[in-house]
């Protein structure tokens, strides 16, 4: 009897589980890592949560020759893990283990009905920004490459890289720019996560 | 022995989807209805599945009236119930029930970090599309109002709006801008599901 029960446990909570990401529910994204610390690049990520997007965004003033930019302002997508979406609603704060995907795409306007403004076309590169409690800072962030030439998986940027110090200095909650995804930032307040000084 | 079992599947069934719900999926939304044809707006779409978004983007060429506009150009994000996003994946097509959001937000451009371009702000308006054999010509369209007096629920736009006979005459696939939702479009492609002539 019990070896039944357990048995009938199994397949239908095996049944129930897959019709419930049937239904719709995106398959959620712990990071996976290949040599201990290497990204593997999340290939679901479009069916994340989305958090915001940004067209031509740039952290350095126009003038400055590292903003020189050819071509179409850029738009970039950020996703985020809907189990740590859902966790910072609840809490203002990321959960470890949270993954961010940053896709930068290109723009196009004037294009088949569209007369003015800018829509999104194709993919320009993958970023990444990971919460797991294995790196020493607690935060690690990745570049997987230009479209053409996706890595797999990715290292860690090295601390020089200034991803770090950007991402502490700059940034309303955490080691994230919730100041630019309007509908976390209400959380943040509400929660009173917002940094000190921010 | 059988009761037992069904009462063991039933619960376990429960415990399963719940957990496969925490566990990070977006809970998918059928649209609902008041009074029959009344949609009622989705309150958790930020958590379907995101196909793209739009800056300033506008069907009226710039020089005529209707596209004068005051204040920052718009955002416009658009959000999918996630099983019809998995559904179009394998066949390129939306099935019946599909409900599309489309959010409206105002950007911004010089604040904290950020030098140029523009990211996303306060919520401006919440309209959507819905694909449902109810309607005459299986597809409807509804405006929820602005932001500051959002409608819980809203009427289909009558046809002489021209949501109809525009979303026929400029798509790409069905009646929906495939050609602006650039994952989607390779999809179309391949199913052969781009209309003849687009």
């Amino acid at each position: 009897m019990k070896k039944v029960i357990v048995a009938v446990l199994a397949v239908s909570y095996v049944i129930a589980a897959g019709q419930a990401l049937r239904a719709g529910q995106a398959v959620d994204g712990q990071p996976r890592y290949t040599g201990d610390m290497n990204l593997v690049r999340p290939t679901d990520y479009r069916e994340w949560t989305f958090i915001s997007s940004g067209l031509g965004m740039t952290y350095t003033p126009p003038s400055t020759e590292a903003q020189t930019q050819t071509g179409p302002p850029t738009f970039g997508n950020v996703f985020v893990t809907p189990s740590s979406y859902r966790s910072f609603l609840q809490t203002g704060k990321w959960p470890d283990k949270t993954v961010f995907v940053l896709e930068f795409r290109t723009s196009g306007s004037d294009a088949s009905i569209n007369k003015a403004g800018r829509f999104q076309s194709d993919l320009l590169s993958v970023e990444a920004e990971v919460k797991d409690a294995r790196f020493p800072d607690g935060w690690a962030f990745f570049n997987f490459g230009p479209a053409a030439s996706l890595q797999d998986s990715a290292a860690p940027l090295p601390v020089s890289r200034g991803c770090v110090e950007c991402h502490t200095a700059h940034t309303a909650v955490e080691r994230t720019f919730v100041q630019f995804y309007p509908t976390l930032m209400d959380v943040a307040r509400r929660k009173g996560t917002v940094k000190p000084g921010f």
